[in-house]
């Protein structure tokens, strides 16, 4: 590869932003010393020689794989104890080595370790007594031991009431006696359970004195600590009285149950990872659009005017309008991500001290931002992917990877129509809250205002866009609940009723959702831009209007549906959208340079920063151990019979 | 796994549906003669042990899954020659085994050997003279030699025009020398080029006199034919003046360049890859609802009523209404496609009797009917695959490859975004004759009707759907022409203004196709119904209400912009919706069982005729190689050494 070159175009595009990147780049980690600390620490992971792979692990068996992974994530944590000795910001380091780009920079296919980190200490944290927690905690934390989290079982899975393994306390011994008796309750997905931890917390249903008390957690030891040999499986496996987590819910010795004071006290980590999934896919649509981006400033193709060079695909509107969207995106669901993890925060500090009221609206906004964000980065990405053409379509671009660990997000911790649904519950009372003249919460404050207009004229401004969106969410909210109690007064009862009206539920709660973010992301904007240059709020506040202008035209249906907007007005808005597309244009290769996303996490030949996509694709497909030799043996083997059989 | 049992769901499905899914299989393979013959077929094939998995390949490194690859390809062509040499149904098997769902059951990563049948052959016998042909057919079937087709390069995939690979003539010694002269004229993307194939048909553009006369093709030897050992790469390759295939354009030996007759002539092998993508994305999309379908009666989760056991994910209305509009695309697809089918081949056949009139129609069609089958394919195919939850997430579910297998079908043979565009200026040129009064091709003869009036009033009915979506694609048809026209008068050129419609133009586009897909759907059904069971006839129909209801629910927006139906006529959709997924679900598991899909081409445990889902999953999991061992080197060499050191 040619050292030191930089592709023209991107020059050439670098020279036309109108902002400093670097402005950008400090936003949005929050200041210059923190894009300096960021810096240095994907440096000290990035430029290992042993954590740089050799062969991309796709040319590996999927046993190499695994044992590949698991040295990179020794090393991993080795590097990270010497951050920590250093007395460098501590739980960061987990946070990016584990979730963050970074991590899933090293290690493509996940981390073999990851859940000891991320759900196996956390848990005994949230859920162990003191002395639990003293005892476990040390020990997790100094590796002598590695656990995971057993929750699902193989016919079980978003409804954990529905768990078949069960815990029985027999008080004679002091003991629970643990027992999966089926196919369906085996244990299944956990990661790191096969051949990684000797530890687990296993989510049981518990029994004491013949009554259960539904699903509770347990430690359990997997495998022999010397000898790694596992443990005989789930058939009455005896563990000590203390194993069982009783910050909560308690068994006491002689069997009596101690009930936990409030079932809302669990919910915590589960909305904290749902906080989580927000800002991973948002960074996650970052890093696709940045590549589709660059490579769509590199590669010429086709034409638009017969007479001229083929030009770069960047200047056709349809690229434009599959690109931009997505850049506009990250910023919704980053801003949207930062207010929701302020609100966990503010709302568990309340919990601490015993206020529960506004953790039903934390629930019901986090459940719902978690479905949109992983359903609507996953699409982006998707569509990242495929506006690369073919190359978009190697395993080396990363785009496919990138899209398979975001579409997974739509399923785990909660599927998302399952957390539509639980929005949509909240969405029922508070519209029958509305209704009855009660007070309402303050995400939910619209539909007070709303329900009393049919909205205003046509007003070009992000506004205009937000009372549209909130007129839609309402109309969708009451549609769905007239529709439901039709039914009930039919004679329908209100479970069937709810499933029957299911689908237009699912409808409210994603418009609810999408009327939110355009207006966290508008008042983000409208914080910022005072205090950022005026070219980089310019930008800003484009990027802000593609994205409610594009939304609301993704919507048309329910706009005219729920509002007296006319034909002309959507032609207004369809004009917004393609002078926004213009607008954008000169500055889309600088937004993604903003995101100052090092190379080595970019992993791409087609979203390098230097921009040499064909010589990078050339020096990638180099690596394949197929290219290694000119003739393999399969041609002897058993091509050259056949080719010799004449048939 | 517990022999000859059939999962009680299912059975309690099967005496549930009201009609018989034999009469829908032998309705679907043309009688019942064809289905014998297709499940020998299948039989022959699947049931040798040669060609069974021992583990899957999944498991295997790249460098064994291109080495089983070629092995499996070779046993699959000698068992081809077998039947041919028994004199059973030719062509077809070849059709089968390359293209099918029989072929990717086999090979799951694709047929090393397929461009050679795919593409080498066809193109030398559309391209090449009938000396050419003769010379070169016999080799290319006898298997003395194994070609591809090498058109795409490194820089340049849809625009062909910009291919850079020259063949220049050189008349002293009659033959052409070629050149890839820089990194973006690589041959790139070329099944088989790698390793494989020892000929290639290699597009390049040709010079003749210092004159260039555009891309034409050339049969280059890439490997020597015994051993295997490639030639020199593309730098001044001398090939015989013969090697130019030459039935259409031709170079004289004395370096005059004789025209093709008709540059349309060589249209039609491109076309007719597209009706095969339409049909081959129909049938992915089938065996991805088959899995998902069986699934979803086989899983039991959460609750409808609290009281109640948790119940068959299929009676959720949301998973019904992820799940039966795929179904129905299914039939959609798969009657569009027989359509396309007839058409192309009365098209061709005038083609060779000069007659050229129908052909931009053809393509027109073929264009957009390519994109909106691949697209809705994939999405299809994903919805599928989201139904399931985690386990659809497995590789073994199968889903996730034939979504990747389909997803792909977006980008190949034409870039999606390129063809609707191409679509879509027939249609501008449609609507010119329309508002000129000239005459209209049969397909967009709705654009006459629909333009004098604003549409009926509602009628629950098929046909009132189809003249509302006739009426939307006239909508947007028209409100491309009129922007595209509003810029031009403003001064803007053609060919930017065409760029800054783009977007409504493939909107325009799509909406056209989506139209004739429903309307062609529905003349099916109507034709067959008479011929068959009522109880049949009825599920054919209800399946195409839904495919008209749920599209037409998709585009209410268009609804609303471009008829006058009223709010209330959307309700009314909207229950006319529920009531089909209702009627639909008692037949759902016949349905996928009238597909007829044998067990090892569904080769998913979620989807096996008996429905032995988990018992399958866990038969699947203990294929792995890393569960041969209880404890995996890599915790003697990294995991205990990091245990130990207590950090």
């Amino acid at each position: 590869m040619p050292a030191n070159t930089m592709n023209e175009d991107l020059k050439r595009e670098r020279q036309r932003c109108s902002f400093d990147p670097k402005e950008l780049t400090y936003l949005l980690d929050g200041g210059e010393e923190k894009t300096e600390e960021r810096r240095q620490r994907e440096k000290f992971f990035l430029d290992d020689p042993e954590l740089s792979e050799t062969a991309p692990s796709d040319y590996l068996s999927h046993k190499e794989k695994y044992e590949h992974a698991v040295k990179k994530a020794c090393i991993v944590f080795k590097k990270v104890q010497q951050l920590q000795a250093q007395g460098k910001a501590g739980m960061q380091n987990f946070r990016e080595v584990l979730g963050g780009q970074l991590g899933s920079a090293i290690l493509r296919d996940g981390n073999p370790l990851g859940l000891h980190y991320v759900m196996f200490i956390p848990t005994i944290m949230g859920q162990g007594t003191i002395e639990q927690q003293a005892e476990w905690i040390s020990k997790a934390w100094n590796l002598e031991i590695i656990g995971t989290y057993a929750q699902t079982e193989l016919g079980h899975g978003t409804f954990i009431r529905g768990l078949e393994t069960t815990a029985t306390y027999d008080p004679a011994t002091e003991e629970f006696v643990l027992n999966s008796p089926t196919l369906t309750s085996y244990k299944w997905w956990p990661g790191g359970l096969g051949h990684t931890a000797n530890y687990a917390v296993v989510v049981a249903q518990l029994y004491s004195q013949g009554i259960c008390h539904g699903i509770h957690p347990f430690i359990v030891q997997l495998r022999d600590e010397e000898t790694h040999l596992p443990m005989p499986g789930f058939e009455n496996v005896r563990i000590p009285w203390n194993y069982m987590l009783m910050k909560n819910g308690k068994v006491l010795k002689d069997g009596s149950y101690v009930k936990s004071p409030s079932s809302k006290l669990t919910y915590g980590t589960m909305i904290f990872v749902r906080v989580v999934i927000v800002q991973d896919a948002a960074n996650y649509l970052r890093k696709a659009v940045t590549i589709a981006t660059r490579y769509s400033a590199v590669r010429h193709q086709s034409h638009i005017k017969e007479s001229a060079p083929e030009p770069q695909i960047l200047d056709f509107v349809t690229q434009q309008h599959k690109l931009f969207p997505q850049l506009a995106t990250y910023f919704a669901l980053h801003y949207s991500g930062a207010w929701l993890w302020d609100m966990y925060n503010n709302v568990t500090s309340e919990l601490e001290s015993g206020e529960l009221d506004r953790l039903p609206e934390l629930h019901a906004l986090a459940c719902c931002l978690k479905a949109v964000s992983a359903a609507d980065a996953a699409q982006g990405i998707e569509t990242c992917r495929l506006a690369c053409g073919g190359h978009g379509y190697m395993s080396c671009s990363s785009l496919p990877i990138t899209y398979g660990l975001v579409t997974a997000m739509v399923t785990y911790e909660g599927e998302n129509t399952v957390l539509l649904l639980q929005t949509a519950r909240y969405l029922m009372k508070a519209w029958q809250n509305c209704l009855d003249g009660q007070p309402l919460t303050p995400s939910v404050q619209y539909l007070n205002s709303v329900r009393r207009s049919f909205g205003g004229v046509y007003h070009k401004s992000v506004p205009w866009i937000i009372a549209s969106m909130q007129r839609i969410a309402a109309g969708k909210i009451e549609t769905a609940h007239r529709h439901m109690n039709d039914k009930i007064k039919r004679g329908v009862n209100s479970e069937d009723a709810w499933n029957e009206t299911s689908i237009e539920l699912v409808a409210a709660s994603e418009a609810h959702c999408k009327a939110f973010i355009v207006e966290t992301y508008y008042n983000s904007v409208q914080q910022i831009v005072p205090s950022v240059s005026q070219q980089l709020g310019k930008a800003l506040t484009e990027l802000c209007e593609l994205y409610a202008v594009n939304t609301l035209l993704k919507n048309i249906g329910d706009l005219l549906r729920y509002s007296n907007v006319t034909t002309g007005d959507l032609e207004n808005l369809q004009r917004w959208l393609e002078e926004l597309l213009a607008a954008i244009r000169p500055n889309a290769v600088g937004i993604v340079d903003g995101f100052d996303i090092n190379d080595a996490i970019i992993a791409s030949p087609l979203g390098a920063y230097d921009g040499n996509v064909y010589e990078r694709l050339f020096a990638e497909v180099s690596k394949s151990p197929l290219n290694a030799k000119p003739v393999n043996e399969s041609f002897h083997k058993y091509l050259k019979p056949l080719l010799k059989s004449k048939m």
